[in-house]
């Protein structure tokens, strides 16, 4: 019984860092005899300079097809120029919408190895392990109307739409609330119920399902107020569950709270579990093809595929136990350097996660 | 000739570090000859309990006939059951709106007496001092249309509209122009704009204002990496700025940075410099009426109010450095109480600063 992989690199440093998870998985798929097929396929900027869009119809095509998905990362100057049309970001987001990935787990976890390279205080963040659920296929990102139009008075006007509706919200809101299950059963959604009618519902409809989940703890948190809770006084979290806009804010404070955002990965499912998965961090074009970006974001998202894409709860284990590994082994790269480790390049890196196995 | 300044305490702690505020303008007002003349008003859930609104017409009119307003803070758990068009943030809303007060400046500022009551490590923090201007009047918090419907299939749907006009965005950016140039010269423009469409605007507009300021170095940057680059190196900035729901955001997570959010002041300005004052705190329901509220952000907006409103700078400066001067006597309320120093109440910190003056 043979699984579907299709991998996208992307830009940047992409190439180089799903190259280390390859590997990785290669080693893991004879290890497991998991079946594992892999194929390539171009996004983002890559796939504007080769089909002049960021995601060709053949290349969503095989990813609607695949099990699972392996994405590096998109984006860069070179693309910044063109008009938003066809910038290599759109070639994602039509990616997560065409293939109603709507939930998105992005967990902020602190590895002890690497506690000092927060720069929140040791005991403010030592233990963190929170996960943020983000709605990921509605929201302002995808709300109809939008667009800049001319007023009557000649001046020009820009606008978006926040809209959810119920059953977007259930459908993210159980997913959270299944989340909270598995961890320590806390759930904190946050929103703007004071101001925005959006959000209104929003909280309306996780009150709604909290019976459901009697184990659960449901709260509330206004988006201010979950900044700066971020900030105060992380651990108090377990789960986290907010729109898409909110969800990009927090998330990503979340994971630099750990000081060490090139160790995160994330997931983007869809209703059957089926997903994509890709580092938290971007495509660091200004380090890219030098070998030094640190690929263990990726060799970590590929542990999230085999746990949730692929039911491969012993391989994904596997794969995070040779990551902790390699760290107990003071091997770094760059970003996570301290003194006294041993610092290594994004090739040295994935060799070592794949000795390691 | 005098001022009228109109003191709404509002809720919560609101009346308690207002009346502190009052004793330190009551004093100032006398050595300076200010010629400062008061009078109260009620706002959010206390004008809810005594008119049925969070903003009556009659004060509405007596704060555009001020000067300048002097407000604590609104909310509170005992309003939170109501529907949301009698919510006591609604006043606060309607009255930044009506009065056009859409510069919002909030600085996060580490004090370095208490450099260590941040979250953050020691070096990362220490000499913060950064200026976030938010624009107040519009964006999602204003744009219509807005509300929850109901969709053809029976489910219901809620929408918000985050707009802005150019001349919106003109308005603000010549502003935090204006700010960055009396400061470090240097301004960060916070946008969406690799998915936003009302972004693209905001950023375009920007570039096209910063010929006139050419002695300020303009850049922009993402919403989710502008919240990372806080955690990270909030140093790097000078001023942000950016839209009513980001800057609702950031400067509560750059607040929070300092650690002592209760020692911010924060600034609404229309386009006479006309405005409202307010601590960046909120009304802290659970401590009210307990003498143990800081005092201190509340008096320093006192202090932004000479500064912007009332054109008093050598009063403003007179109110700062007696906050300086009780820090240095180790004076503390609980929020930021460290080993050593000695903890005061409300009441107490209040006289302290009188009597430093
Ligand atoms: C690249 C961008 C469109 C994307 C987003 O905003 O969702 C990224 O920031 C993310 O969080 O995955
Ligand atoms: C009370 C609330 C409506 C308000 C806002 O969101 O603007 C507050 O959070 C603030 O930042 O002043």
């Amino acid at each position: 019984m043979s699984k579907q992989v299709l991998v996208l690199p992307g830009d940047g440093i992409g190439p180089e860092i799903v190259a280390q998870a390859r590997k990785v998985l290669d080693k893991i798929n004879a290890q497991f005899q998991l079946g594992l097929q892999f194929e390539e396929g171009l996004l983002g900027g890559a796939a504007i300079d080769a089909f002049g869009v960021p995601l060709d119809e053949a290349t969503l095509a095989r990813a609607a097809a695949a099990d699972a998905i392996l994405m590096g990362s998109v984006g860069g100057p070179k693309w910044d120029q063109l008009g938003r049309a066809i910038r290599p970001e759109q070639g994602l987001l039509k990616l997560r919408s065409s293939l109603k990935l709507f939930a998105n787990l992005r967990p902020a976890i602190l590895y002890p190895q690497l506690a000092d390279a927060s720069t929140l205080k040791r005991d403010v963040v030592s233990g963190l392990d929170l996960l943020i659920v983000r709605e990921l296929t509605g929201g302002i990102y995808f709300g109809e109307p939008r667009g800049i139009r001319t007023l009557p008075d000649g001046e020009r006007e820009g606008y978006n739409t926040y809209k959810y509706s119920e059953s977007e919200i259930e459908r993210i809101g159980r997913n959270a609330f299944e989340m909270a299950m598995k961890r320590g059963k806390r759930l904190c959604s946050v929103d703007k119920a004071n101001v925005l009618e959006v959000t209104v519902l929003w909280r309306e409809v996780m009150d709604r399902l909290a019976p459901e989940f009697p184990d659960v703890e449901l709260t509330h948190m206004y988006v201010d107020n979950a900044a700066m809770q971020l900030v105060k006084a992380p651990k108090q979290f377990d789960v986290i569950v907010t729109g898409n806009m909110f969800g990009d804010i927090l998330s990503d404070a979340a994971a630099m709270l750990t000081g060490s955002i090139g160790m995160l990965p994330s997931a983007s499912l869809d209703k059957n579990r089926r997903g994509l998965f890709e580092p938290c961090h971007g495509s660091a074009p200004d380090i890219a093809g030098q070998d030094v970006a640190n690929p263990l974001a990726t060799i970590l998202s590929a542990a999230m595929m085999l746990r949730y894409s692929l039911d491969q709860e012993d391989a994904a284990k596997a794969i995070e136990r040779a990551v902790s590994a390699v760290l107990d082994q003071g091997l770094r790269t760059g970003d996570i350097m301290s003194e006294g480790m041993q610092r290594v390049g994004t090739e040295a890196m994935g060799d070592a996660v794949v000795a390691a196995l």
